[in-house]
């Protein structure tokens, strides 16, 4: 056998086996069964606990959080909820609050030390704050390129149509390094689903990029525009490429209706983002994974303008998922915990993922049994390990 | 000034003052700005962390649950959920799982370790169990009598009507020692809702004991059996004795029906018991609190039969309440820790609860802010004080 970097050994795989992982160039080249001689220069003991491919964290906001801040107490809308209060509420917020650098790298601290390595970030892209949010976020972005692996999408926080100059500051944003192509709520922001939609579509056609489109429409307009994508993204041949966050609407649909929309969804090939919002409908993520969709997950805000919650931790995300969606057996509980992980990366199209042979040796132990338990009970003392490296222990960034 | 037992300096109140708090006999017995002088015995410097009431852990179940015991999977109704099915799975279960005292012990170290000082638990009594469960507990309450205050019900789980006998084992396990009588879904469950309350209420009365009563019954089935519990509650004088854990209808009326409801119950004095559960309605906590309804919280079930989720931590169920209902001002984040600290003290008529001189000396530290932020960041590294004694630290209860 060729000599390895570093052996992990007694790593309790998904499957309930004790097995040793070698490791060399930061892939996992070997998995044997613990024990077997090994010719590695360097040994970690994993001691028995789970090792589980790193976490996804398919939807975030690095840019707008105040997770290390002071704290920014909640402002009520005025007249019940409205998005574009609630942005103005924001860039109130963002005036006075730490500079976004600092704010982004607590959050991503924050994220990494709980075991995600592998990440999408929506970054604003208006006319009040241009690309210097996405300029920000990327530099930060290349100081973590050891830690983590992040996705950004140019999100037009303010919708395309309604918010001039946006669809030529999003196609900038692509140009500058953006990697997909965000929208918003097409019917109730830009009132215009069609124009929304063809801003987007043709950027991600120009650019050759992926697309994430924030949905938060109820009911049957988000339905409609579900549906709308769908038939983009089919005639454009973007099966694969296209990702619906949030998607609230589905979850308003009677059982029978959400199906035959879930059934259009799996055959455009487009992936459904949720973080199981705490008091209203959001997508059955069980029906969606029955007819084929890829659902994936997200701690969406941490801690900013728009609401209170988040700890960046995607295993208390996969808990938060199975919560909401009724999920008790052991089967329900492994899929909640696909949500944050194999799943995950099928939405962010992560090549190599995974505890396998060829794999990228980006994984977390759990200092637990076997997954329904590691869901529900949510354990700490992790260690996070990317490319082979320990990066995080104990709640810590090492550094 | 007298001479105290223990000074606890530095401690951040609620009100964000830092405090020096004395206590001598278990009691608080003055409160004064950090850095007076003093002729304590021993000094505890809190170090400026956040100083909070014990948490009331209001609902639970001590006999049934299988925390720190082997993991069983969760086993699904053959025919969507039944509760007598259920019943008969958790029979099973409790055949073959690990004695109840050690279960129950494991139980209480949870709850103890994050700072529920305060309990109410539910312990099954039926034909099956006879009074056997209770024995087992009241044995194990009096081990923990130092540590934790626990009210038990007697709780009949197979009905009262449909389960021979139960009218006088719940008698016999009142003259046993339980504290309160309890009752269980008496429409849908035992179909005679008067015939289940004659048994309830006239225990109680025969007892004087307070009542606790299961309610899972949905929308205007549930709002009918309140309705009748309210009426009784009124007429027997017994406003502020009596509680209904779950009621999950009131969450399936509309506002309108919900805040007439609501009105009732408060003019009974009538307490509501939530867990605030993850995929269907439950009591709407803030529309009910404008009412001047007493809600409290609980865990309800951990890791059991009934599902695999819990963790004891009453600050996690105020961020999980909060998150259900959509708390986000501090305002509502407060509301949320209210119903596991204060709110619960007035559901269980607890007497000196609270950090006030004249209260007990029971008191857990969070290394945190404010309340706001304890509720959505869940905090660890607390201290847990029970009469002024540290009875915990680091998640473990120390002896």
């Amino acid at each position: 056998m060729t000599r390895s970097d570093t052996l992990f050994t007694n790593a309790r795989l998904m499957d309930g086996t004790l097995c040793d992982l070698a490791v060399t160039g930061g892939r996992i080249v070997a998995i044997t069964p613990a024990g077997m001689p090994s010719d590695s220069v360097e040994t970690v003991d994993i001691g028995g606990a789970l090792l589980v491919p790193g976490f996804v964290e398919g939807h975030i906001h690095l840019d707008t959080s105040f997770y290390g801040d002071r704290w920014i107490p909640h402002r009520p809308c005025t007249k019940g909820f409205d998005v574009k209060e609630r942005v103005a509420f924001q860039a109130e917020n963002m005036a006075s609050a730490a500079p976004m650098d600092r704010r982004a790298r607590d959050q991503l601290d924050l994220c990494i030390a709980q075991g995600s390595l592998q990440m999408r970030s929506h970054v604003m892209v208006d006319g009040s704050v241009g690309l210097a949010s996405l300029e920000t976020i990327l530099a930060v972005r290349e100081d973590y390129r050891d830690l983590i692996d992040i996705q950004l999408v140019a999100f037009p926080q303010s919708g395309i149509l309604k918010s001039p100059g946006t669809p030529d500051l999003l196609d900038a944003a692509l140009a500058l390094g953006a990697d997909l192509v965000g929208g918003l709520d097409p019917a109730s922001f830009d009132r215009d689903v069609k124009g929304h939609l063809d801003v987007v579509f043709g950027l991600a056609q120009k650019h050759g990029v992926d697309i994430d489109i924030h949905l938060h429409e109820a009911g049957t307009l988000g339905a409609f525009t579900i549906e709308e994508i769908c038939a983009r993204t089919v005639a454009l041949g973007m099966q694969g490429h296209v990702a619906i966050s949030h998607a609230y609407g589905i979850g308003d649909l009677a059982p029978d209706a959400a199906r035959r929309l879930a059934a259009r969804i799996a055959q455009a090939g487009i992936a459904i983002m949720t973080n199981a919002p705490g008091n209203h409908a959001f997508p059955p993520v069980a029906l969606l994974r029955d007819e084929g969709v890829v659902v994936f997950g997200g701690s969406d805000n941490i801690r900013d303008s728009w609401w209170p919650y988040g700890d960046g931790d995607m295993l208390r995300r996969a808990e938060i998922i199975g919560y909401r969606s009724g999920f008790y057996t052991d089967a329900e509980l492994s899929a909640a915990f696909d949500v944050v992980t194999a799943a995950g990366a099928r939405a962010l199209r992560l090549e190599d993922y995974g505890i396998a042979v060829g794999a990228r040796a980006d994984f977390v132990t759990l200092p637990t049994d076997h997954v329904p338990l590691a869901v529900v009970s949510v354990p700490k003392g992790r260690r996070v390990f990317k490319g082979g490296r320990l990066v995080a222990a104990e709640g810590r960034v090492l550094r």
